[in-house]
């Protein structure tokens, strides 16, 4: 395992073994992978990776994973060139990193719910966990289904039939929690701490964290090995964030880029904006708020890695910005409409705040843009529901269809 | 335009220009797309398709088009070798072309449209249209958008809202018909005849078809460039079957594979089966029915392919079988929860009729079999409702999860 050379406390920089730990014993502090990075640079190369597999486990060199088993599939999503999104904002070279279709279950959470699970198997466990509503809770009972694991999935009790279809499908145990999601946040912990269960953003955290940079891997490769001057990407616990900066810099570590003069813009809905308050207001630490937003997958009031998001903005001379509820949906028809992808809240937002970016002046035509989408739209309906046009209704006559559909356009 | 000869009515042999013109003048056959092959031979080969875009668009040499401009990520999806399924089944090389993940909206249907309004746009149209319901327009509407055409989606009056959120998105005129599909569909060839627009799946028909061609282009590559030895692939039209089968047969004319020895096996829903029945029968003649099937997505009642269909399955050594509603469902579940995978209908009714090759004999264990899932089970939720277990409720406890949770399993 040479090139792990193991987990390490973000606060109090002491180490540890790569085990199945997320807490640092002294200080509480979350632990992160360290790898070494003189040894992958021996071991890596352009080549090796545009041969590799046609999936995120190209980049294996640069994950704590010794043997890819789970999640095959995952990643190597299209990035593309969005010319017509890019003249109604007045960019020029904006490109979208599109994860509203990664395999399988059409979010970037696909990417991490893969390096857990891999990582997991590795470690021995025959049972993967989460606790979620949405899409991660999507793409734990699928890939464990695909990895012959047992799996349980914790939601809020109140959630909709409908929206739990999409995991009761891949046959986990699905508990219902009567309380919120913190209620059941707190019970999964307290459920980790005391069974020998992988609960992939609990006490496989560590590991799970870094499937987000591969979204970073994929755009330096697919932008013909650089980094783009700005990114704007979304925040729920702030993860994903951080881990696309880490993605660039290790990049440049190992000498597959030369440079990372990135900014790093990221994205909230308004109704639940913790880490873009404290930006707003100069703050280095975050105020835990009461999620009240459509976007419900990237509602997380007390992000975890919200102090590290907001350290990386400023690090990359970045910034934070909000959408409200009715610019979200503004922004999931704008990339419809302009280069047809239906994306979900979490991308109406992202879209919403590059507008913003954009009009505020804090990115020239000229600069290369990756906005990150990170989910479907076909999962989400209903929250469309009433703020779209209405059908035209005729006989079956092409006399009808003259006078009330062509006399009309 | 070398690449391209013509048009040829498939019944009489009579050739035409390639123009937006689908129907023989002379017999009323329809009109197929007609290569020369020794030019293309001489220009095509495996190391310049490996170099191509990462979509469907590395096959252009064998499609109608000339300057791809519509769908640029569309297609290029993964081929799973599917493992767990292949276990339960007892087969040792089945794969899973799984364009449950296509681009942008998430079926095949992102290929045929991607080739149609790419050619559409070369004829100079300006208006893309279609009579579907459900993954025809969604894909339309899409492609429309980032076209920049106008787009015209005629649907029946009764279809649920919910239904065509995920067309509205892109902002296409919907045309709701009072009527049923047959109502809109004969309605929508009359103003094909009447208005210069392309009607992708009426006069724009043989270039669209040939979309799927790629769907056999892209399994030979991933396979290491051959055939497999079965194919089992779902139909409402039987055009996507028949296509498959070209595309084979026209990379051994372009000399990429050495072989095509594929039987073609077809699936269909058992409630609107014309193919499979007219197959059961011996009959080369279809005779059409009235659909009456969950798998809305398949059922079309009079196939305008159906007996070029069972010319294939002949020809192959192949053969046509039907699933009914229930085994449907149920191979929904088995693919999600040995692949992780999550269809539709189209999907569950393909891994059903999968099942019963194998218990008839008709698949031996190490044969390479490929099968075609076409359309995403995140669409059409609504199909599982009341068939999937239920969630355990329990109070936000240690205490009550251990009682009900894990004294359960
Ligand atoms: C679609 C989508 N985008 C973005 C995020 C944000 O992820 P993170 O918690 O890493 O900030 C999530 C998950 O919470 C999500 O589901
Ligand atoms: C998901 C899906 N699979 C398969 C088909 C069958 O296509 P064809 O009409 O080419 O037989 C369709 C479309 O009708 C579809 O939507
Ligand atoms: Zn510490
Ligand atoms: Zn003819």
């Amino acid at each position: 395992m040479a090139k792990v050379k193991g987990l390490k406390c973000r606060e109090c920089g002491r180490e540890y073994p790569a085990e199945p730990i997320h807490v640092c014993e002294f200080c509480f502090g979350p632990l992160e992978v360290v790898y070494d990075y003189d040894e992958i640079k021996k071991n890596i190369s352009r080549e090796k990776i545009e041969k590799g597999p046609k999936s995120l486990w190209r980049y294996v060199d640069l994950l704590p994973v010794e043997n890819p088993t789970v999640g095959l599939t995952a990643g190597f999503t299209p990035l593309k060139k969005a010319e017509k999104l890019g003249e109604v904002l007045g960019l020029k070279n904006l490109y979208i990193k599109d994860d509203s279709v990664n395999h399988p279950t059409l979010s970037f959470k696909d990417r991490v719910v893969s390096v857990a699970l891999s990582k997991a198997k590795e470690f021995g466990f025959d049972t993967a966990a989460c606790a979620s509503t949405g899409n991660l809770a999507n793409s734990v009972a699928a890939h464990s289904a695909q990895a012959g694991m047992n799996c349980f999935v914790f939601i809020p009790a109140n959630l909709e039939t409908q929206k739990i279809i999409g995991s009761l499908v891949f046959n986990p145990t699905v508990v219902a929690v009567e309380g919120n999601y913190d209620d059941v946040n707190r019970l999964c912990s307290e459920i980790a701490n005391d069974l020998g269960w992988a609960f992939v953003n609990i006490n496989i955290r560590p590991y799970y964290a870094e499937g987000s940079k591969t979204l970073a891997f994929e755009v330096a490769e697919q932008l013909g090995w650089r980094a783009p001057d700005v990114v704007v990407a979304p925040a729920a616990s702030g993860s994903l964030y951080t881990k696309i900066w880490k993605g660039f810099n290790e990049l440049k570590k190992v000498g597959l880029i030369d440079e990372v003069k990135t900014r790093m813009y990221g994205a909230q809905a308004e109704g639940c904006s913790p880490i873009a308050q404290a930006w707003r207001e100069g703050r280095d630490f975050i105020k835990p708020v009461k999620p009240n937003t459509i976007a419900k997958s990237i509602a997380i009031g007390n992000p975890a890695d919200g102090i590290y998001a907001l350290q990386v903005a400023r690090e990359s001379n970045g910034a934070w910005e909000t959408a409200t509820d009715e610019e979200i949906i503004e922004g999931i028809k704008l990339l419809a409409q302009t280069e047809g992808i239906f994306t979900e809240t979490a991308g109406g937002t992202t879209i919403a705040v590059l507008k913003k970016y954009v009009e505020k002046g804090m990115i020239s035509p000229e600069e290369t843009v990756v906005v990150y989408i990170t989910g479907n739209g076909y999962k989400t309906m209903e929250v469309l529901e009433g703020k779209l046009s209405t059908p035209v209704k005729i006989k079956p006559t092409l006399k009808d269809f003259k006078e009330k559909v062509l006399a009309r356009v």
